[in-house]
């Protein structure tokens, strides 16, 4: 492949089977209003021409409704019990679930007893047994499920993927990947938010922004974690019960590592680098929203740097949803795929505990 | 620190103490004429105006006096037999060892017996044992040891050292490094060089290569490793015997980590980054010469790439070397210094074999 198809080609959309005009939209029950549904998927739901968020569900009416009347497209505002007991079940096809991990599988467990297709955030769960436990639930009731793993839709990440598939780095070798922000003080300031409580989360930093790089290397490679090693560590009170900060080692198939590292008390940063024989990829920035990525390759003699415009990931992860639900392609990344990013990190805990590697069952 | 402050002043030579016209130039007997000596160290020190390649020593005569006539400064060509027997010992004040790894304490023992002063390529021997004794071999002569780390001359590196020491990233969270290359199609295509011999290079990308990301990590941070955990691989037959790939993990005080990779089968590929709770410092490329540096740095909302003009990395570190003999300040990176690398390094293997994590010593 040659550095001007690189440029010209953004991959952008390349999963489109159905035009927008020529389906339904898809209707929304969006379940859980916090910052970042408020600031992040809504309004990449109002922008969409192939998705509504047509319900709104939160903890209480007033508060439901308040952020319903703020949101073009929304027709009701529920609570959670609301939505166990089957209120506006015809005004939505698919719910969207952003609630705290650990009550992921009870979501999914009205919507498939609906019969609604279920776009669930990740990580799957707070634990492996209730992941697998969704997974089965969505299965049992023939619905369609998706783990919103937003990188897997980012043109530049796909774009990088193509490279590699395409041999333009020869065997890969090796990857590193980070993800790191401030999160206290420059996400969310509450030290009771659940991202910190491990009955409602499950784990800290891994969970929320290490399974970023840990997903974005799977989806790279297109290859499975074989075992693990790690360290976590905290120092703010605030990170008592989960970890603030983990640095951890992947083993992939035919002796490819990854060296990755998340952290909710270092510096935003974020990038994922995959070296193979002939040639580099490295995406930088590459996971938080709003930034221009930068896609730098190199490979014999040439180094390139292709700045590429920012996209709303969220838009492009309804959408592609979307086109999934209406088209005939089926629909991924699935519940198994969510499972073994599960499986891992709670390996990355295991060796962390051990000082061991841990193979990934 | 204010950006312009980091762009005005490189600190290139910040370690000078002596003018070089105030003091003797350092005559070097260079021990071991390889690709390396040939292609760097000599057109260095040829370039010096406080050094001079004045004995060049090999394993004939012949090819020590056709390397010398090609030399300018060099008045000797030596065999190795012959240096140690003390042919030319008035001709030279220090040696430049740049032999296998295993033969490094051999000449060490010679030099100090004359009393010269040591520059001692890394990594510092085979094993920690044997660079143990050659340490205490030159403090017992009381001579002046030096191990060949030239990041530590490297301009780039010490600005990175600087901003990380004055605080511009807070406290340092994480570090990340990696050096590849393809040393058979690039570099060297005999098999039967050294570097692949366990018994003369006593380890191999780890040992070769891994030592740049390792040694700088320690540089930067200013720590040394409390425990590493690795894994180790190979794919081609010449790699029968040391290890093509290498990816480590390092933790230094403070629960900071260091993710580490090199390999002598992927694209050539160096670089280091640290990021604390403030900012992020990153070099890359790092540690391969005649590339102009690229420093990356970000604070806040502000991210900035400085490329610094290349430096003859090998230049500095003789100069450097100079300036200590010369001057009245303490040389360094001594023997302690490359021994701790030796011991990590060491670990590594030992951890890759037990699938655990190993303190270092």
């Amino acid at each position: 492949m040659e550095l001007d198809a690189v440029l010209e080609d953004s991959c952008a959309r390349d999963w489109q089977t159905v035009t927008p005009d020529s389906v339904d939209e898809v209707r929304f029950a969006v379940i859980g209003l916090g910052w970042f549904t408020k600031g992040r998927a809504l309004p990449a739901l109002e922008k969409s021409d192939r998705c509504e968020p047509s319900v709104l569900v939160s903890s209480s009416t007033e508060k439901a409704e308040r952020v319903a009347a703020d949101t073009e497209g929304a027709e009701r505002g529920i609570t959670y019990d609301e939505f166990h007991d089957g209120v506006a079940r015809d005004a939505y096809d698919a719910v969207y679930i952003v609630t705290p991990n650990a009550l992921h599988l009870e979501y999914v467990e009205t919507a498939t007893a609906f019969g609604k297709a279920v776009l669930c955030e990740k990580p799957m769960e707070r634990d492996s047994e209730r992941a697998s436990e969704l997974r089965d639930v969505a299965a049992a009731a023939d619905v369609d499920l998706m783990i919103a793993y937003r990188m897997q839709t980012e043109p530049t990440v796909r774009r990088a993927r193509e490279l590699i598939a395409g041999g333009y780095i020869g065997d890969p070798m090796s990857v590193t990947g980070d993800m790191s922000q401030r999160l206290l003080d420059r996400v969310n300031p509450d030290p009771d938010q659940w991202r910190l409580n491990e009955t409602l989360a499950g784990g800290g930093a891994l969970f929320d922004i290490g399974i970023y790089p840990l997903n974005t290397a799977r989806f790279l490679l297109e290859e499975d974690p074989i075992a693990v090693t790690g360290n976590v560590s905290s120092t703010h009170e605030a990170f008592d019960d989960v970890d603030e900060t983990v640095a951890f080692s992947v083993e992939f198939p035919g002796e490819v590592y990854a060296q990755c590292y998340a952290s909710h008390n270092a510096r935003q940063s974020s990038g994922i680098t995959v070296t193979g024989t002939a040639g580099q990829v490295r995406i930088e920035p590459a996971f938080f929203q709003d930034q221009a990525r930068q896609l730098h390759i190199s490979r014999g003699d040439s180094r390139a740097s292709i700045t590429v415009t920012a996209v709303d990931q969220m838009r492009e992860e309804f959408d592609y949803f979307a086109d999934r639900l209406r088209g005939a392609k089926p629909i991924g990344p699935d519940g198994d795929h969510g499972l073994v990013d599960m499986r891992a990190m709670e390996a990355v805990y295991e060796a962390a505990e051990s000082d061991r590697w841990i193979t990934v069952d």
